[in-house]
């Protein structure tokens, strides 16, 4: 079967309409009883053999032509692969593509109903991705070799239990953290702030500049030269990702979420956000990045970041720090 | 036992050298069966409650005072908790201290002996390390809550015997890959360039634009444009680190290691130093990660890297791109 290919469009009659669309998922139904297919539904259909060309076109001349990007074609091709009906979003077919490339639908379902089971953002290995595009759609990345490496994205609620506030207490302000010498045992044990210098005798509990510079903030610790003192500090060596770390720090503080470091992890924080005491400890729920608002990805920063969370099963969380407050993004492996 | 101090150096008489120097491998033995201790011995010792003060002060007064970096401290404290002598190296002690902190001995060893077990550069979290101080000592990073992470570094000779040359082929240099329609069976199957388009069809062979860049320099593939087209495209969306993944990728199959994209692990590279067939493909061995020549690190990113690795039963390799050519550093995980 042949098509016909007009303003990018391409276009097949009442026999494809059965065969493609009534049958597989494939383009859409318009008047006379004809089918219109994007370039990337045409060039399956070339690669699959069910199609013969498209004006004279097979699918080697279509990936050559600028109708097509490999990538978009690549993809589409898993999800078949995998037993989804798709269609590209940038059309007339789907309302609010939402940024999207393709929407899924679920295993079962197609175009002809309303159930959306992933709405895919395709990028190649080497595109930036902006934050602010993700959030409510799956990124689809495709390496140089073109494996693909799915990525669901949502807006996580941050909140917990964990206990904040604790009685008031002295610390020496040292080169790179503040120890408390003779602290309230809640400081450590209930709210889990700093470790103590020497595993043991927990008397003396060490905190870090972030937790001192909060803690010093709220009036909780007194410190030579308070709060300013502390981030200080904190900006002669890290600048101003100190205050982005601050941030999110005192953020998840206030909702009751418990950060401690995730340095092991290659992060800024991980966090508990349920601490009844620190003899009781969970696991820890989130990895967490902090950013400046604005933040573009590689991604292959966010593959690296999502496959380590992964593995300590934990969950990859960004936070975006602006001048209008904190935004949250989690990202997580996606096998469609 | 109290000690003196004077010019940043503690002194104690004779019982001290007996009973912390030749005991145990505290300080260095001077004149008159004196001992001389670093403020880091010092502050070891009166956490043990061996000395009882320094001209008055405790431990608390020295970690107070300029003459001790908090993050010294800790590390001797560890290294010292894992049954380690250890002197610091920044002393006329330690002859070549090679931009090391501390020497640490083989158990059972101290610093009247020869043997050395690691050469130890402590950081903080926070600093960053330029890449040119690593390669001949471990780093021990304290993080934020004062645990240390331990990495060994090395200058890696990466080699291989992997199958570089192939018969000429034809290709279409696409928006981001190369594809081979009809190339000659070695071009994937011994060589191990590109990727099949079709799992089930093992025909047209895809290559990446730094496969395709390499192999359209040496005169083997055959693109529009010749290999200055592939490298425009690369740059395009890459800039820069399109050419120093291509310098490090000429590098590597130069030396008979087969680099393939390390995407999935968040790095530029993954290689396999032995390919005789894809049929019979082992395991790779390195992460590789182009970086400029004076690439300065941030410990978070070592340890992310390090971690992934290890993870996957890889080791972490970094290429450093300069004028002068290319210099390798590897990156594993330590537990002295």
């Amino acid at each position: 079967m042949d098509a016909t290919l007009s303003d990018g469009v391409v276009r097949a009659g009442k026999q494809a309409r059965e065969q493609f669309y009534d049958s597989s998922g494939y383009g859409r139904p318009v008047d006379a009883g004809k089918l219109e297919l994007a370039p990337v539904e045409a060039a399956h259909l070339l690669y699959r053999g069910d199609l013969d060309g498209v004006d004279g076109m097979g699918l080697r001349e279509l990936l050559n032509s600028a109708l097509l990007s490999e990538v978009d074609f690549f993809v589409y091709k898993d999800l078949r692969d995998r037993g989804f009906y798709c269609s590209p979003a940038r059309s007339e077919r789907v309302a609010d593509p939402d940024g999207c490339d393709f929407v899924v639908y679920p295993r079962g379902k197609g175009p002809w109903d309303d159930a959306v089971a992933h709405r895919i953002r395709v990028v190649s290995e080497r595109e930036t991705v902006p934050a602010a595009d993700l959030g409510a759609c799956a990124l689809a990345v495709v390496d140089e070799e073109s494996e693909i490496s799915y990525f669901e994205t949502h807006r996580p609620d941050v909140t917990g239990t964990s206990r904040s506030s604790v009685p008031e207490t002295d610390g020496d302000l040292l080169a790179d953290r503040v120890v408390c010498w003779d602290p309230p045992a809640e400081l450590y044990e209930a709210a889990f702030y700093g470790q103590p210098l020497d595993e043991q005798d927990a008397q003396a509990i060490q905190l870090s500049l972030v937790e001192a510079a909060y803690l010093a903030g709220t009036g909780t610790l007194h410190v030579e030269g308070d709060a300013d003192a502390v981030i200080e500090r904190g900006r002669a060596v890290e600048g101003d990702r100190f205050d982005r770390r601050l941030a999110v720090y005192e953020r998840l503080r206030e909702q009751g979420v418990a950060p401690k470091t995730g340095f092991k992890f290659g992060a800024d924080f991980r966090t508990y956000a349920d601490v009844e005491s620190v003899a009781d400890l969970g696991h820890s729920e989130l990895l967490v990045r902090a950013f400046d608002a604005g933040h573009v990805f590689e991604p292959r920063d966010l593959a690296l970041d999502v496959r380590l969370a992964h593995g300590v099963r934990k969950t990859m969380a960004y936070a975006f720090v602006g001048d209008e407050g904190i935004d949250w993004l989690a990202v997580e492996r996606l096998t469609p």
